[in-house]
Parts: structure tokens; sequence; C-alpha cells
């Protein structure tokens, strides 16, 4: 074991694979699925759409998409055993229950030890409708409510709004979540899919992926910067106070919340569909300092925009959950929703070309010591 | 993005980071924990001074042991809830039932959501106490009786076969799943104890973190291969048969199972100390022929002990099981049991001097194109 090992921590810049389901180029700011840019797939697709060209490579034909929007409709619902658990641990944080929903629907359903291409996009579309249905059940749980039942009418987007609240979404306000949904669809080898893969790596199921995934999205550095942006918000209080907010975090050394990116030097290219959103939204509620505020941040940090400071995609979404009264610790497993495919798929292609992700540590411990009996300790 | 880009598949020989807990040495076939070869811990240590020894980095003296080994016994029993939760998916993979169980006690632990390293030490130590309750309330339920609680005066391995039996264990049955165990409580970046350093990397908790591992070991090309050896051994039938069937597998190019490992080149140095429990093992239950089937295997596959597929550890600790009459299905978990704190330590290590584990995949998909109308598709 020498010392001139090279230690790659966070296995920065290492290439673990190849995949064909996204395309970021981090420097220019550019985020493609699939060959079709993210401002396309956000202004003209659906969630629908764009799980189906993430799944299977194309975009679908009006005939195969409603064939697989039929399909996702058809699996929205969750077995009974699995409410009874929710309900079980209902006061956990949504993250840790949703987790447990999703590995006990593992132990529920027989098809999830399936293995293969097939029954991965099967069981990868089953869960995709299921996670909405789960956490929308516990949010009701967990407020002495019934769970609503899934509606057949409504997109992925409109039902999960209708499911979360028991009552129709406007036209806007599923649209707006179901661009949510397609900007967080896929990411390239974020932690989450990465970890995904591993897990994947040693032959397991795809459920066991996805808890997996949803394990490493629960942490603050991967699926927590909405809710952390929205905190800062009610902390500035005010668009005057903006200003001063980031000067003092700047003398403080610390990092202002939503800026930044590991991949990323330029502004995030899903930021400008969220930014808009906020706009809209804030004037449409009569609660226009928000984006205020939020812009207020974004002219502040514009000297550091140089450094690579720029907005990322979550620095605008928890302000549009706020906006709708969703709780805050509902934010990181609506990334869930929205992730679902981009997990789903790139656990395929681990597995079509499979092997065991396992990189090494380099030993700095103790020399080889001799056993000591526990009287001569 | 260009074709001379360097993929690491596997991420095989790539270091990642710094790790003073084990030091595998797989040319010669040696194996340390903080320095004291595993051949000294499997003959004079038992799994609560390991336990100890890897989470502190030092042996326990008597008092240390003790107050340790008080903690551990503290915590081994798991709210009623979590009964239920495992008793609405009973019917599931144990494995699974595990997972979805220990994900349960997130969401039932409000001191789950604690980060750092004594957060992580001691909810750590309370997992590691609570898991083998957790398999054994499983295996009673599904098979109609009730849970057996902890048994205060006996081992972690002790208790282990108290709660899976409902009788108390000889002293050899107990010494031999002590020693299986400390066998595999540790070993270096395997895929599981790398997955849940993803899931620290982006600043989740301990118990998120062991969730992934246990997602991950799950997969048959890590936690499987005792199943898998019980299987061949089953399929061979007599000490005759071993050699016509390695024959017949090399033949058809076929991997035999409990042959070889990833980071082993020499015989993995953890399998010596099962051998001769099988050996006696099947002595005493009157059943020594599954001993002579697996010497004869390692027998027939001499040959290719230069080409680095020897014995591995999972070779003999399968048939132990079975003649203790545990269950198949079970195997994975009791690897879990053992692994409990090299997860925990390896957390711990990582959340020290925490970053995102995201490394890159080259993207091979299509180039950039233009959005189709769905009426034009």
């Amino acid at each position: 074991m020498t010392d001139d090992v090279k230690i790659n921590r966070g296995l920065m810049g290492i290439y673990f694979d190849r995949s064909g389901v996204s395309h970021i180029d981090g420097a220019k700011g550019e985020l493609s699925y699939r060959g079709y840019s993210i401002h396309d797939l956000a202004t003209h697709g659906t969630f629908e759409e764009v799980c189906y060209l993430l799944l299977r490579g194309e975009l679908p034909s009006a005939d195969e998409l409603a064939t697989f929007d039929a399909k996702l409709k058809a699996n929205r619902s969750v077995p009974d055993a699995v409410l009874d658990i929710i309900a079980a641990c209902k006061d956990g944080h949504p993250m840790d229950v949703l987790r447990t929903a999703v590995s006990a629907l593992a132990a529920l359903d027989a098809d999830s030890q399936k293995v293969g291409e097939d029954a991965f996009i099967e069981n990868g579309i089953k869960l995709t409708a299921q996670v909405p249905t789960l956490i929308a059940a516990h949010e009701a749980i967990r407020n002495g409510r019934a769970p609503v039942q899934p509606h057949a009418d409504l997109s992925h987007a409109g039902n999960w709004l209708w499911m979360l609240k028991g009552e129709k979404p406007s036209e806007d306000a599923a649209r707006l979540a179901d661009v949510d949904f397609i900007l967080h669809a896929e990411h390239g080898s974020n932690a989450s899919s990465f970890a995904a893969r591993v897990t994947v790596g040693t032959e397991a199921n795809l459920h066991g992926a996805i808890v997996t995934a949803l394990s490493t999205l629960a942490g603050p550095a991967h699926g927590g910067a909405a809710e952390d942006v929205m905190k800062m918000v009610q902390e500035i209080g005010t668009p005057d106070n903006a200003a001063a907010y980031v000067k003092a975090k700047r003398k403080n050394r610390e990092p202002v919340t939503g800026f930044g990116h590991r991949v990323y030097r330029a502004e995030d290219p899903r930021a400008r569909h969220m930014r808009e959103g906020v706009r809209k939204l804030g004037e449409e509620m009569g609660a226009p300092e928000w984006y205020e505020i939020l812009q207020g941040v974004v002219e502040a940090m514009s000297p550091y925009a140089r450094h690579g400071l720029n907005v990322n995609v979550d620095f605008y979404s928890g302000v549009i959950y706020q906006l709708h009264g969703i709780p805050m610790d509902l934010y990181v497993p609506i990334f869930a929703i929205g992730r679902m495919p981009g997990w789903v798929i790139q656990c395929v292609e681990q597995q079509r070309q499979n092997i065991l992700i396992r990189p090494l540590t380099l030993y700095n411990g103790p020399d080889m010591r001799n056993w000591v009996p526990i009287e001569d300790r």
C-alpha cells in the first residue's frame, strides 16, 4: 500500500459507465433527455410523454402515449396493507414513510422479485404510478383524513394534486406541477441514481434500488435545497432585506442556498421554467413579495456568477410549493415523484451490462498488531 | 465529450477515499480489522468485542466491554408499531421485510434524524442490537408464533439463536454464530458499504444509509452466495457426485458457486474458520456428508486455484445454517446481522470529511434533435 495512490474523493471527474439517457453540458448550462432540449420538453411536453421518452428512448405516438398513460393510471392504487404500514409510522418524516412504503411494496408484490429489462420497466411504471399515491395517502392519514382515491380522468400531475388536496387543481396549477416533474425527471449520474446503480450492481431488484435512491435523495445536500430556500425566503422576510442577507452570508463565508451545483458553471437550465412559474403564481395568489425576495437574492449574488455560483432549479421550486400550501417536509417527496423515471431507466441501463460497483479505499489504520487478552488491556 | 475518456466500469481499481477500519491483502489472502488479524479475532474475540473494536478503534477493557454490552442489550427491543408493520408484510422475502422494518424504525424514532459522529455511533449501536430482533420476530410472525422476547443473559449471537428458535442454544452453536458474525463484520469497500457511503454523502442520516446497505446486500451477487452454495450442495446430493458436477460446470463455462471473490486471489482468509465449523457440526448432527460434498467440490476445483478461483467465506456458511435448520431465505439477513458494525463505522468515516459521491457517465445517446409535435410522430 503506497502513498502515491491517487484518491478520487467524491469520485469527481471519474467516469464509471456510459449512459444514453440525459446529457448535461455544465459549462454551457444545457440539459437534454434522449437528445431533446429540456427547454422543449418543459415547454411542449407532458410528464407522461417524458416518462415514455426516458424509458423507451423515443417520443411516443398518440397511440403509444394512450397505452402508456392507461398503464400508469391502472397502477395508481396501492394495497391496503401498505396503507396500514403508513398509518403505523405516520408521524415520521414523509421521506422515511415513503421509503418504508416502497420497501413494503417489494414485500407485498411477488413481481418485485423479478429482474431483467422487462421486469424493471414493468415494475418501474408501477412504482412511478404508486409513489404519488403513497405520499398523498400519508399526508391524509397523518392529518386524520381518509386517503383520496386516484382520479382516472386526471394526468399524473393533476391526479397528484387531487389526491393531495381532495379537490381538482386549476389547469395552471396542474401544468406547473407537470413541468416541475419534467424538470426533475432525470439528471445524469446524480448521487441517488448512482446509488441505485450500485444496488443494481449486486443483481438486486428494482424495488430495492428505488429504496436506495429514496434514502440517498433524502440527504439535505441532494433533495433538500427547495426546503432550504423556502426557509431562507422566510428568514429574509421582505425584498428590501435581500441584499443585506446575501452580504452577511458572503462575509461569513457561508453558502447562499439555491446557488451553485456540482455540474453547472452556467445557470442551471431548469431554473428559468420555475422562475416564471413563481412570478405568475405569486401574482395570482396575491403574494408577489416572495418572487421579489428571490430576485433580490439573485441580484445580490450576480457578482459571484462568474465563479459558477448561479441559481439552480431548487431555488424556485420550494416557493411554488409554499404558494400551493404544501408542507415543507413534502418538498423532497415531490422531487422523488419527478425523478422516478430517471431512476428506473438508469437501473435498466445498469442491469443490461451489469457489473458489481466496488471502488477501493486506501487503508490508513494501524499496522498489524498482536491480540491482547482482555485481562491485559 | 470525447471518445478518449477512460471508463472505469465497476470502478475497479479506483480509490475513492481512505479508511482506517479494515485492511485486505487479496494477493496474500489476509484480512485485518483495526490492525488485528481476522484469525486472532475469530479465534479469541467475541462479536461484542469486535463491534467495539470496529466502532471505537481499540479493543475494549473489561469495563468498557461491560458498558458496551449493556448498551447493546438495553437496545434489543423494538417498538410494537414495527411488529405490526412486519405482520402487515410478513409473506415477503425476509430481506425486504427487514429493510422495511429498519426504514420504519427511522420514522418511529425521532433520534434517527440526528447526524454527526455521536449520533451515528449511538444509532448504530441501537440498530445493531435491533436487527436480530427484527429478523427473529418476522420468522416467528410468518410462522404464526408470537415473537420471542430478547434474553438479557445471552450474548448477541446466543440471543439471536434464542429469539429465532425459542430455546437456549448450545455453547458450540452460539460460538459458531458468534464467529460467523465476526467474519462478516467488515470487509473494506464492498458494494453495500460503498452504497451506504454514497447515501451518507448527501448528508442523509444513518438509518437511511443502513436501508441502502440492506437493499444492496440483498442482491444475489453480494449477499446471496451462502444460499447458492446450499442449493448446489443439495443438487450434488452425495460426495461421489462432486467431481462430475464441477467438471460439467467448467465444461459449460458456468461459475461454481462459492469460489472466487473480487478482491481475493488467494483463499478468502475467513473460509477456514467456517470450514472447521461445518465439519464439527456435521459430525455432531450425524450429517457428515455435506462437509464431504463441499470438500469434494474444493478438490475438484483445486486445478483452478492458481487462477484465483479459491473458496470464499460463503462457501461454508450456508451449510452451517442448513444444519441448524435455518430457512434459506434467512441466510442474507444473517449476513446483515454480522455486517452491521462495518456499515456503521464506514458511515461514521464518511461523514467525518463528508463529500457528495457523484462519478460521471459518458453520454452515448442521440445527438440533439428538434421537438416533434405528437400529431407528427
